[in-house]
């Protein structure tokens, strides 16, 4: 078993203990999402780039991590496969001799 | 090495590649994640919990790890270890005797 | 007639000729305000403060406004008045001897 | 003197008077649209669309006018000018013949 999968089985021995499967269809999973990634954005909210309290960091950051955890587990994605998948598309969108060094969206390079 | 190590090696050399190790700063990689988690919720906009979009899911869910992770290798975070932590923190927020079956906030139990 | 109902109700009239009042529920319209929140945020992405596109702020923002205005109506709130009662909710959280010239959040004055 | 000019007036003497001009770029401003937006989002997470708070909502939305208007401010935008220039634009790009009943998005019509 990989370690994804033993996140995943944690998280869902923790959901099932409660009888919150329920409530975890993929439209609030990705709501929950949204909800800790505004909780994270918070953190760094007036201040400058490196200024967060790097143990509110941590629990926030957990917080999406957990629920991305279920979405992928609720549709069956391979992790890994994924993000490097998505690694690949984005190298074809974002060409090195045309990307590099710019911030600018793909569609403006 | 562990497998989230192989991914944000992989992450890593996809942006060094690029040179845009100077945009990633921690704040704007908590920007980059709620930009993500914006564009994953779209998918599920005006329809009903299941009728996401499964291929764009893949994607933008693939996009939102990948500026997790990235965060996470900032400061030198073990993946595994802070979601274990943090279901260990959310069991003691919400115990099971309370909060079975309900989907109230821990506050409000 | 005061001017939030003049664009409240150029609002409606767009959205009942396209028959669109069956999806605006009061959650999905909270998601669309997430989504047009991300778009505007995105224009800040990578980006100093001041460097965002001023004609595509423009039109995020005034997407985000008019969900906010849709939601507004669905619940029969008056948008001055919700305003200014949380501007003196918040002069309260934030009193000015202990918030001046300090960006903490009110639990941490 | 308009509604909005007379809101914003408020939302700018309640900032002046704790000396938070120092903190209100216009990206900070996007951020903290960002975060309201996700905290009204938490109050219908894991609900079905009608049973969110409604004291809770009003306040919420409340936050995010105020932040919305202040960045209006910055700009120098005309709040009721920028909504109806929207509703043109969105009127060519939604024409009631194709967009009519359906939630798709305009570059699937």
């Amino acid at each position: 078993m990989n370690v994804f999968n033993s996140i995943i089985q944690e998280l869902i021995k923790f959901r099932n203990d409660r009888d919150w499967a329920q409530f975890h269809n993929p439209k609030d999973l990705a709501l929950a999402i949204n909800v800790e990634a505004g909780e994270l954005l918070e953190l760094f909210l007036w201040k400058s780039p490196d200024e967060a309290n790097k143990e509110k960091v941590k629990e926030e950051l957990a917080d999406i991590l957990a629920f991305c955890f279920l979405l992928a587990d609720k549709y069956q994605f391979d992790i890994k496969q994924i993000v490097l998948d998505k690694i690949k598309q984005n190298a074809e969108k974002y060409p090195v001799d045309k990307a590099k060094g710019t911030a600018k969206k793909y569609n403006e390079l």
